[in-house]
């Protein structure tokens, strides 16, 4: 007699990326770049969206979905800047979903958007499990995380296709080696883009402000 | 006709809450403290467990449990000072369960031991939802990671008996409010004890060391 196996976590993962696809496809018929911003809790993924905000404003019309497990503090300061932000509370879940983003992706007015920045929740792990749907997945790694992280949180930094050193503007007080973080990320993922930045004094921005301006426009090409 | 609802998750985290009673009975029946140590990515897990070994070994005989996804990084640090480590790699699980615990206390010499510590995943969120059947539960935030971080994870902060504030000696370039922060804490958990310290410098760490000695010392009441 056969047993039949259930493989709960491949189950939700394969129906995860069925509707993380149909999220890119709302997307591309729409013309909007999604992107999805990762890291641990306090390395700065709100502070990169800010000053991106501030940045493209003028020129690019953006929305912001936050994903926390409980508050709407990062929402609410998104929205104070005249941005549309919708916020996902999880109840306790450690990543976003798919599905959780179709839901507030529903809510936008995606006829009136170039972009949309997913704010994942604070988690090196989990949310780098989990398609969103997003056409390029954004990570931070901040300096004072230390530049051990590619070898304990791997999948993180293979899934990335930029990674972020924020909070470069503090590198003097601690020992953090970006040559040998930048070797570590490269062993894992030889096409990651790593750019030192600090989202607090806007150090190395430029050239983040360059790629997603590269993204947005490749984006655009024979569109809307 | 009724349905059958399975609740895979509260069903895991049943099972798992007995494994843990278990593991504490076993470090009961041996006098031992068995600790766990909590936080988000690069927070000072390893450096404060390093000082805590440094400032006991002489006096107390102590192993530590390493969890993390993939590396021996942690394990190999402490096991260059002389102090038993058992590595626990979770292929990709974002917290450690009782039972992977259990495992390491079986191979460790239980009667020879005082203090078994066990470094959980860097997460800030899975790994307060399952017990390990440690006596105490210890987490650390890190300055860098910011004051708002109760708000946003409120369950660790509500597991937690003492909340390490660590890397206090960089909180001059960092705007982080401890008041605000012992605010917030206490509001979700009146009980912990809050102890800004620097696994770096040493600052603060007596009022931990004491808090440990005086732990220490409860579980030896009557025992071997």
């Amino acid at each position: 007699m056969t047993v039949k196996v259930i493989n709960v976590k491949e189950d939700i993962l394969s129906a995860n990326d069925e509707k993380a696809k149909a999220n890119q496809e709302l997307m591309d018929e729409h013309h909007i770049l999604l992107i999805n911003v990762m890291s641990s809790p306090g390395s700065g993924k709100t502070s990169l969206i800010m000053q991106t905000i501030s940045r493209f404003k003028a020129k690019k019309r953006i929305a912001v979905i936050e994903g926390d497990i409980a508050s709407t503090i990062d929402a609410d300061k998104v929205s104070k800047v005249g941005v549309p932000a919708v916020q996902i509370n999880t109840a306790g879940g450690c990543h976003l979903e798919a599905n959780m983003v179709r839901r507030a992706l529903d809510s936008l007015d995606l006829d009136r958007l170039d972009l949309v920045i997913i704010e994942n929740v604070g988690n090196l792990i989990c949310t780098a499990e989990f398609a969103l749907g997003a056409h390029k997945k954004v990570m931070l790694l901040s300096v004072p995380e230390g530049d051990d992280k590619p070898f304990k949180y791997p999948l993180m930094f293979t899934e990335a296709d930029v990674v972020l050193v924020n909070k470069i503007d503090v590198a003097p007080y601690f020992d953090f080696n970006l040559a040998a973080f930048t070797k570590a990320v490269n062993g894992l993922n030889p096409k990651a883009k790593i750019m030192p930045v600090s989202a607090k004094t806007g150090e190395g921005l430029d050239a983040w402000f360059s790629w997603l301006d590269a993204e947005l426009k490749g984006k655009k090409k024979g569109g809307n």
